[in-house]
């Protein structure tokens, strides 16, 4: 395929070198193709692998990956022109400055709404991301299910998170409270997955190391 | 431990079942202590365990564990009483009827904002929910990452889907472009997890299924 990389960092250059490699023409939309950067990318990525404007490179392609902060999204997206019936592959996120979160659709959770409401206590969330066959027996082989545990008070999460591991779970700690914002939604894409797409409740998320 | 449980559904009732099984002293704090679902929880969760009121469960306990639907959760925090310095365990999803997302602090998506952006495209969102290293290699021993891809057009996702696969990547298709509101968390908490809570970038999220 002719694959067209709206951006050269980390993401956009591994995969642009990883699918050149595989034999796709890729070619990488950029401000400056002459910059080092673009130029060290475009030395690993081999022969197939080319860089220019990003206007030229979306007219050429069959395939857009747009590979750029979020910041850049909107001025990329203008730059590279009609993009009427092209595939866009949209591998952004939305983050606010700062690893603070989410700069779009996501201003607050359950958790928070409860610590509110439950005036002085010390909520810790916790199994929320994952259906009740997975509470009955979170073991799957040799693997743990992962249960992400969040709060503002230390003491509480650990004694929830001993809770948790007595029944099998992995514990991941996600830190404040605040982080609610994050297995709130993957407990939701849990249970579209399981009940809308299919899955079935036999499945769980892993945060899984590399060995 | 004391634990109470507001709420013997699915998960309250898996929860408490196996806590007692396990030794503590399993309180149901309900409605209706003596309705029929009730009965059946406390039949199978042995000896350990009993049902009162919201009030009276809430009141003894060293640890409460709010396992009510969430429109319920309110009520359910007002019954309870005072709950300061109480651990709150908040397993509970602020869902919106019909599976349809999440009631709070969940409206839009990086991915949707894209496909307004790009008038006309095609665009599916992947690519986002995890770093550079995995994309780079996302093969674990015997086991493969997972990369969510979501979109609204069939062909185009399919042939995201096959950009993903040829570089080791496990497809889950969440559905249409709305549902990118679940992975952008989920790459937010990956990126968490990883610079701000200290794991680094060896790990990855894996969709398991049980054996």
């Amino acid at each position: 395929m002719n694959i067209t990389i709206i951006g050269a960092g980390n993401v956009g250059g591994t995969l642009g070198r990883r699918w050149a490699h595989n034999g796709h023409q890729v070619t990488f939309g950029v401000r400056d193709p002459h910059s080092p950067k673009v130029q060290e990318v475009l030395r690993t990525a081999g022969a197939n692998a080319r860089a220019t404007s990003v206007r030229e490179a979306a007219t050429a392609a069959e395939c857009i990956l747009l590979a750029t902060p979020w910041t850049a999204v909107q001025d990329a997206i203008q730059s590279a022109g009609n993009l009427a019936d092209k595939i866009v592959i949209d591998c952004t996120n939305p983050l606010a400055p700062g690893l603070r979160g989410l700069a779009l659709g996501h201003t607050t959770s359950g958790g928070e709404q409860v610590a509110r409401w439950a005036a002085g206590a010390r909520v810790v969330k916790a199994f929320n991301m994952t259906g009740a066959k997975n509470m009955a027996n979170p073991v799957y082989g040799a693997q743990q299910v992962t249960m992400c545990i969040c709060g503002d008070d230390a003491e509480a999460k650990t004694t929830v998170g001993g809770l948790a591991a007595e029944l099998g779970f992995e514990i991941i700690d996600t830190g404040s409270l605040t982080t609610a914002r994050y297995p709130e939604p993957l407990a939701m894409l849990w249970i579209h997955l399981a009940y809308v797409q299919g899955l079935g409740p036999d499945f769980a998320f892993k945060v899984m190391r590399r060995p």
